[in-house]
């Protein structure tokens, strides 16, 4: 679900690495291993054989994705495999008991589940630092441009002064607020144990510490019950994605807006070239940033229409998520890069956009105060 | 955007009350009315022109929606020929002063974007009760039905035991938490006021102030800034509607599930009929709300797609939010309501769901534990 | 499903007499009118009965929607009370035979889909002539403007020379496929009989007749099959309606960026105004076609999403298609008409064109072949 | 875009190897290719020029998608870097004239559109044939199952009786429906060629040989025209593959219901096995391949969305389709395969069937007719 061919352009060459099939295996071997010291924790495994499901899990996180991924057909998930792969050799090692011991009480959604969060813990980890930095270059630029007047245009018409600053205070509060609900939603996202009914009765009476344990070991939120048919995760999550997504797309669509070459206020440090104009300079790095923003409606979308999962375990909905989840972190993330990229060192022309003002009175006192307050705000 | 014909149908003849043209009209005369009385508030306008800018838009908000919908067209909004027709009214009463008075330092949007608050505000008051009452519907079935044994079915195939309770809490807990966070977003609603370009420039230096008053007189939060152009909170309200959608059509396609003829285990309290098969005993209210909720997902990725708001007002994406938003209203307010009629005489079969079970062994404590963790967290 | 507040503003006032409550009722009546006739053509109901039948129809389509919405909820759709009405009142004219003949081997969802038909061509028939007519304006604006040179703009950067007539050919050729399209699909649209289950037993074995004669008296297509729950008719319309709405948000949203203060190259013959800002003048017609179009891709998602019915009929997609089906007529419809106005007196400001060209040198021969193409193609 | 991980389950490692990155550079190194042949034959490059670039794009074809990837940072598509390379090696062996007549007259997006269609018939030349493969067995049960009694259900409740035959002709007719109407559009995709503004001047007066010439290179169709920024081509194709999506999951969502251990009626003939429930027997292949279809309608609304390409070449919109495309051809292309895993050795359960029918009389001439009707159309 990445691309080497298109995600670098669309900003997702980072996020790439904390979502592609590598990442996804690694996440689900961590859960594995997880699981293991959270039944050692407790007192349902002994030591060597965590440590052998560990080293085992380990070992498997190195193999090629390709064989995991065609061996997940019969099944329709990569988990069944896995956890074959892994009492084969837990099995070979130290024998039977230890390799019963492997995926102890947990089902294949448990596991892909936890590994949906860990993959998007990390994945926000590249999201939230870009979104933040964007977010700090508008207050850069709103600090910078507190009172550079420009006429504010309604409607895509002339309409009314204002300042750059007052601008950059719009975007800069859209992206603060996607910044810091991100933030949040990161830090709640819990693990999944529930067991093949999704009431833990293969760990009873000791399910619920198993769990604490476990979003212990992976330093994920103990959701204090089981939400594997109840998706307002998930939901909440590409909600979230999903107005960040629109935070990145507005400033984005203002700045190409506003670099039209009949307008001229703002340009790109390193604007794009063409392959039949060598004079263009397209602010390239906002137009990538709007079209891997452009993405995720549709995969909100999609998470939101296959929310309904079935039952104890949806036959489909669930599956449906894993290359929607993946798609939504790229658009976000690699949107976020990318306009990164086009604000860390725009080019703003005040004289232009005087100029744009032509005679009318300009007075900008209530756009000061704009910027003040947002600046205040942000402190 | 509402239906007398089809919302019935689809649970929405409660919230149609709260988003129709009426109740657009009458909140975008509020507005009009709490903008004279804060501006009277900050002493900005005497309190005689306040009261005859309140009695006219009172006034207005009895006539016929259909004609302020004509005289729209010209300018693209409803706000400009209100304010022509208030200004008009006032000016033949208190003269030229006192109409220049009306909407003073406002421009159109925002008028509107606060009229949709309140209007969703009113509409929240219907859709979270209903919410409510729906999770509290399944409290109900999870504490009945603590040890009610049924077999649990995992891609809709039987799979082990778990206990209707078990389920019941399950749904419960997607209906809480997505009760709660309408509630809080309920709470967190902004009026909005920015003048012609977003700066308050028209009220400076008591913009502020004259904001301040505002909220205060519509029970609406003030957020301190303007948001024209920073749709974060339109996205946010929609990612959560969508949610809301996702814990009802989760519940509802659980009980058409287990209301199969060939599963029967539950059965709604007024099934519905057919007009070719009187036998059909059909979970209407369940198959209702399922369809009504099944908007929801497109309207929110309409929102997010047009929310990137062009520089200082939106040439098209804004006008696209009316429909979308009274849509989704609609579709959460309406599923929610036929949800609370599906769940408020659910009838259980509990010898089916035990005959289910066929000769399975059935140790129920841990399902037990999670319905009394469900019902203690709710505490 | 249709607002007479903000429905003309987005150029829906037309389209919405051929898709609101009433031409909804009206449409049911017809398809119950027509089976009586299309009955008694193949020889199942006598002439009178039919003509009862026909005037029992003819008099509940006057009656009010709200009511016929009200007795909707308990079976959750109107057919079911709106056939007990009819037989109601043939009984108590002609007798319980005549009343049995009323919706004779027919289920709800064959009198709801076939009225959804109706509706939908007869929408179309609002829809199609305002595409034309969009696309009738942009002929004649590239004949009138072969000549015309302008900047061509790519990624809103000034590239290379162009002529307006190119540019007009181009939203043409999108706007003759979209007509084009939606006038073959209005053509193919089917009747649905199936009865019950699907299979015409009811009727059998003239079932396959009545539903040719259905056909007949309703001018539409004789599928040769039930669709039921094969949706494809409503995917490819859906389809085929968002394709539309691309072709006039395309044309849409150039106008808006030509007409911006800083190009100046085209303008609205009656531009829109400001409740704050008088100097205004807005290319709202543009602005309020893209408000418009913008519905559309959700809905069509909301139409394939809800596209898998469920073995005889779907629990809920089926339900959720009316007010979705409704929505995108609306959507394209209202776009296209706001379209046509906006074209219709379109000024094109060749001096600004010019000027923006500056001294590059204009040879344009190529791209008054391309119009002559366009033309010649239109022929 | 694709994943070696989740892909075959998801029943697209077919698909994947006409739509991965390395089929996508395959594709842009044929256009220049063939644009090179196209220029040879309308005599503005001579042969061993056109040789040259032919050589130096088949050579590139097999360099690393992941290089030109980061290549294609600086300017926004990988087309860019694709053309310096090319230049620089002809250059190399046949000097600065035959590098000039590299990518000659075009402009990145007319081999980046060329490309995507060339992808597109490839990947439709895999996706095409699953889903006939599907409609044939569709076909064979329909055939083997003319009589088989099976008890109709509507609104998920047993209503009267039918066939599964007359069932599997519903599915069949979606899906040769579906089938045929991607083969019309494989046969309608055009190719691309505008230049720099999309009038062809730099080929003037030879663009409209050079562009047919392209066509035949690469069987592709002569659209007669450009169409840089209409794209009606990408909104017709993108519907059309929204529907075949339809077709898919609305076949795979029966056989899950019909599958459900109470009923029993369909079983896979390779079910899917559980980590933690040795017997489990999951109609997988159903239910991946339902998953699989529920990506395409939010990207059919995403390709919609992006519909509206700025004036001469979109910034964003146009972007945004590369990965929205080749997720489309993906989700269809997988959710025809699994369906035609879950179609071939489907095993009906006939006794099952009429075991459900219970009392019930069955006369099944109608049912039968149905299934005739159906089989005699697809001769």
């Amino acid at each position: 679900m990445t691309s080497a061919l298109f995600d670098p352009l669309a900003g997702a060459a980072d996020v790439d690495a904390t979502i592609d099939d590598r990442a996804w295996l690694r996440a689900l071997c961590e859960v594995e291993t997880a699981l293991a010291r959270a039944c050692r924790e407790v007192g349902l495994i002994d030591l060597p054989t965590a440590l052998e499901i560990g080293a085992a899990a380990e070992a498997f996180a190195d193999t090629d994705p390709a064989e995991l991924g065609r061996r997940s057909v019969a099944g329709g998930n990569p988990v069944i495999p896995l956890v074959e792969s892994l009492r084969d050799r837990v099995r070979s090692r130290a024998g039977d008991a230890a390799a019963d011991a492997v995926h102890l009480g947990a089902t294949s959604q448990d596991v892909l589940d936890t590994a949906a969060m860990l993959v998007t813990v990390r994945a926000l980890d590249v999201v939230v630092p870009a979104l933040r930095g964007c977010a700090g270059h508008c207050a850069a630029l709103a600090r910078a441009h507190r009172d550079t007047p420009m006429i504010g245009r309604t409607l895509m018409q002339q309409a009314v002064p204002t300042t750059f600053g007052a601008l950059a205070a719009v975007w800069g509060r859209g992206l603060d607020r996607a910044t810091a609900r991100l933030a949040t939603v990161r830090g709640s996202l819990p693990v999944q144990l529930g067991g093949a009914g999704g009431t833990l009765a293969a760990l009873y009476p000791r399910g619920t510490d198993v769990r604490g344990a476990l979003a212990d070991e992976l330093d994920l939120r103990d959701p204090g019950a089981v939400w594997h048919t109840d998706r307002g995760v998930i939901a909440e999550l590409a909600g979230t994605l999903g107005a960040a997504a629109v935070a990145v797309g507005k400033t984005a669509g203002d700045v190409i807006l506003l670099a039209q070459t009949e307008l001229g206020e703002l340009r790109e440090s390193a604007p794009g070239g063409s392959s039949s104009m060598p004079h263009k300079r397209n602010p390239i790095a906002a137009i990538t940033a709007r079209a891997a923003a452009a993405a995720a409606p549709g995969l909100v979308a999609t998470l939101l229409a296959e929310g309904a999962h079935e039952l104890q375990r949806a036959a489909g909905p669930w599956h449906a998520e894993w290359p929607a989840l993946t798609g939504l972190l790229r658009s976000v993330g690699g949107s976020a890069s990318r306009l990164q990229d086009c604000l860390g060192g725009l080019e703003v022309d005040a004289a232009a956009m005087l100029a744009a003002l032509g005679d009318r009175p300009v007075e900008l006192g209530h756009a000061g105060d704009l910027v003040d307050s947002y600046l205040g705000a942000r402190r």
